[in-house]
């Protein structure tokens, strides 16, 4: 137990303040009313149907609140500037969203925009002078990514990409086993993920905006799961890709790939990324001493975890409630999350991914040094 | 009920005439005392750890016996032939078992040796004019297995390979399942085979005898898992090694290998073979409209099966068992089985093995057609 509410203790106390929290005994610090801590005000770009999940969810943080919004969409604007009580001189569109650099109601924009928008906008963003918080993946290739960060960098503003398994308790309670020894050595990581898209029509199937297919949207959840459960960063990778229907994934959008990773440690990663299959999310973590899965692994939850010890028992909170903490902890008070979500490490996953695309085209091994 | 039942007919009644199962109200029918169907006489040639589970198993056989030994070890003879009430003249050693072609009492050799020495004694074994039972993997490559089952054919005896889990209640309710439609399409299997090998100097640790490492050994049971999973037999296959203990793996000896699988039907198989973890021996088979997982998927048992529509319970039966007397109706009665087990089927796991080691070696997609 020592070790679980240290581990729980690296969450931020105000992530931990919903009720169902200290019920289980966990060790919740309190700010006094009205003398808590500072309070990130994050402006929304993109109101879709993500966008939506965050603000429902950022109704509970405890350090992060809407004060801004980006939509090129005004009916949408005036609908969420009543509902998340947003003023008029707060909302943007995506020719005026510059203007944010006057705003001192704004200290980061966060980006749930189609893929291939992520660069171009982040650096607008940064180049307003407001930090970057930007959806998964963060651009559609390796080099896109490296621009954000360096334009970030330039402008002296954080970048921290939407990465919100990293916050969560089942998948940090693995990385504590891992981090511990518990599980040994680790061997083998098996990380299945994938749905079955819906709505042929949407962005996500259209390589212009969406940069790719499955493994952009999802397939990145297994390359991201890969890192974090391993605890390395993958030194090679090999891809299979199969496409069953070619009329719903067009040419430059993948359907199904199979990829493999290998880490200096000596252990392999064996993944599937998918739009066209149910009944997957499965993440299997195995070392010498023991294994750990979670199951579903990265779906909005509840996750569920099990390892050699038995059943995880943590209680679900909204991820983005947690992720929104928690990147107010690490952009207000430079907190250093168990788990890196800045975007130097995010282009990590975008040279695996560039990597992946290679390996199906080239069909050998892809070296990711 | 009425598709189960119909699978479970599908295995001989003889099998299933075992106490526990009249209780769970399958039809099983009884052959009458002293008049029952012929028993299929077989010699066991050698005398190792595999073999003596085989003969407890078939103690409760109702169509198997054992009437012959064969072993390189005088002291192993004597007492088998007093544990299993071997008569003298049926016991015999690698020079002179060829005169196992003047013994009456012996209709079958099941081959138990290590894996790079079955060719040479099936084909003996053919040429005396028994039928052959052959231990998994037939032989060490297709060329290989394919003389042996040439020489079968040439001789007019029948060619059957060890591979239990064919004749596994799970095992054959998912194949049921697949069959049914009650999977949908398939799109993708897992088998995650392996486990950690002990004493070094065992023979499986030397590639003379073995033939190869862990994929010759136990990466075979995801090798024949996707293929009677899955339904199909695969066109591709690509693969990636990596080992960890050179000092134990030696050359030629693989430790541990992803392999991947492409199917006619446009499914993927995603596999792990190894020596060197535990936590293993899972299948996992994912279809349009439903999955199906076996956990433990091909260990002694008991197997443990589940899918979209819940838990499976199927009782506990010596998988060697079965196999035996369902080999038994095979050889005498010339039933087809569910799955088959000749030999030409497993030439086509010897292609799929040599296709990997290949893949590995050079690194791309090898055709296996």
């Amino acid at each position: 137990m020592r070790s679980r509410r240290q581990f729980l203790q690296r969450i931020s106390a105000s992530a931990l303040m919903l009720p169902a929290l200290p019920a289980l005994g966990y060790n919740v610090v309190s700010p006094s009313p009205g003398t808590g801590a500072p309070v990130l005000r994050v402006a929304l770009m993109g109101l879709g149907g993500y966008a939506t999940r965050v603000a429902e969810a950022m109704r509970d943080c405890k350090r992060a609140r809407i004060t801004g919004l980006i939509s090129g969409t005004p009916a949408k604007l005036k609908e969420w500037q009543k509902k998340y009580n947003v003023p008029e001189k707060s909302c943007y569109n995506y020719d005026n969203f510059d203007n944010i650099r006057n705003n001192p109601d704004i200290d980061a924009v966060y980006i749930i925009t189609p893929n291939a928008l992520h660069a171009e906008q982040a650096i607008r963003v940064a180049a307003a002078g407001k930090h970057v918080i930007c959806e998964k993946p963060m651009a559609i290739n390796a080099a896109e990514g490296q621009s954000m960060v360096d334009a970030c960098a330039k402008a002296g503003v954080k970048l921290l990409v939407g990465y919100r398994m990293r916050f969560e308790p089942h998948t940090l309670e693995v990385v504590r086993m891992r981090e511990e020894g518990v599980l040994g050595k680790i061997k083998f990581f098996q990380g299945l993920s994938g749905f079955r898209i819906g709505n042929p029509n949407q962005w996500r199937l259209d390589k212009k905006l969406a940069g790719g297919g499955a493994l952009m949207d999802i397939g990145i959840y297994a390359v991201n799961g890969a890192r974090y459960m391993v605890g390395e960063d993958p030194l090679w990778v090999t891809a299979q890709e199969t496409k069953t229907d070619p009329s719903k994934f067009g040419e430059g959008v993948d359907e199904t790939i199979t990829f493999q990773l290998g880490f200096p440690g000596g252990a392999m990663a064996s993944c599937l990324s998918t739009y066209n299959m149910s009944n997957l999310d499965r993440f299997f973590l195995n070392g010498e001493k023991g294994f750990a899965e979670l199951h579903p692994a990265t779906g909005y939850g509840p996750i569920k975890g099990r390892s050699h010890q038995g059943e995880m028992s943590f209680p679900h909170i909204a991820h983005q409630t947690i992720q929104m903490d928690e990147m107010a902890a690490i952009i207000l008070d430079g907190k250093k999350p168990v788990l890196p979500v800045d975007g130097q490490s995010a282009v990590v996953d975008l040279k695996i991914l560039d990597g992946i695309y290679r390996a199906v085209r080239e069909g050998g091994k892809v070296s990711l040094q």
